[in-house]
């Protein structure tokens, strides 16, 4: 388990905030958002930081560069419910040679509902393993608030 | 719209079947299936009957050829629930040189659920419409019932 | 077949637009996004729609109204990508007692991708028809633009 | 983080096994299974144990109590394909008065693919914790394999 960054539930702690709105075509019969839909979230996130940074996703591609999920963590606090619109707060960190990490802070109206850890790494177009972009760690620090 | 096949509520019109058992995940906070989670079920029961055919779908697509959705149309009779077992009737029908039609019956215990067609062209690796290989209607003649 | 209305290509006969970006997670190993996804995308337009008519769907919900999906017809015209800006154009028609049909035009950039149509009757929380409300009407109304 | 089992990566160790046909649908522009796909193959293969243990998923709902997912782990080793066959093993483990835990190992044709966790509460038809049914820990003791 390469996973250690632990998320903070202080939206201050997190420099990048996207906002979705759930879809009726993700609820379940309990009446809630099906936990298999916040994996999308996560990664609609990631696509608008990265495009945020001016490294939009499919232009990182195009370089030859993609970023594997290698693992994946969601805790589920409270429940997302249909037509609510979901503050995903963003920080990447734990950045070494291969792999990176991102973690996640799920809020409503400032109500916590879950918090994410992602890890990548970054892949070539056949799908073996290839070099950081030096610019990803520049992604990382940009992003870091001031203390 | 090419569109033309008009599906049968008579299994014994359908050559073949395949039986999908309905996920949870796949449910809305409706109590039922959501409707999106129907192509997904027509596109596995495809691709059972050309495994059936000796023309497994990996294989057709390394052979160069992908068959594109053009056209779905879906009727909903009857929700589907959790836990179900679907089986979904399926003849291929309307070939034409760059085209064929699927059409589908949804049961439940021999209970109509839904029923449904696809319009599909074969296209090359680039997405650029091709010839319909040679062997499809075969396919579809010999899925055609004994009358 | 209840549908009956067929959608224009031109966005003008749209009183109502809603934009989407395509996800990663809804493309599929032809490099597009899947057919499958398509629906989610109408689902959400009708719900902004009904938002933007001061109707919001949870809210409908509420009051004991569900509009269930009858049938369901997508032509996939040109595929969407990854990261694409989708505009939904939306139109309600063919309103009667029990039933309403929306139609869909999907753009990029002014590049028709797909076109849709949807059929939907009213429904109580049990799943039985129930009568269509009366401000359906005028959501319809509302929504047409002027000659 | 209620998480705390460590998957094995020998077949051996779970005493149950759910076979799984991966879709079309759940492939992405990168020609692999995509990630957020993994939580509903999770997911059926907990409710075909379920069914295998007498505990059919829909009947325990119909009890009035439902298994909510609180953490959700994947780890994702090797990536599966369109077409695959893939053995989902399981064990529930880590059972106290209020959540219990479960394990898995996605293998193809006794290849790792990917390993799992998830943990879960029970919840009553509110969503309100409630109390873990007294035969889920028959459940888990049954499925421990003979040492």
């Amino acid at each position: 388990m390469r996973l250690s960054l632990t998320p903070s539930t202080d939206a201050a702690d997190y420099p990048f905030v996207h906002r979705i709105r759930t879809r009726f075509s993700e609820t379940d019969a309990m009446g809630i958002v099906h936990h298999s839909a916040y994996a999308p979230y996560l990664e609609e996130s990631r696509a608008a930081l990265l495009r945020h940074a001016g490294r939009p996703y499919d232009q990182v591609r195009e370089e030859g560069v993609d970023f594997s999920v290698l693992e994946l963590y969601v805790r589920y606090r409270q429940p997302l419910r249909f037509d609510e619109l979901v503050d995903v707060n963003v920080v990447v960190g734990a950045v070494t040679r291969t792999t990176f990490q991102v973690a996640y802070l799920l809020q409503v109206d400032g109500d916590t509902r879950s918090t994410a850890v992602t890890v990548h790494g970054a892949v070539d177009p056949t799908g073996r393993p290839t070099r950081m972009p030096a610019w990803l760690a520049d992604v990382a620090r940009v992003q870091t608030p001031p203390a």
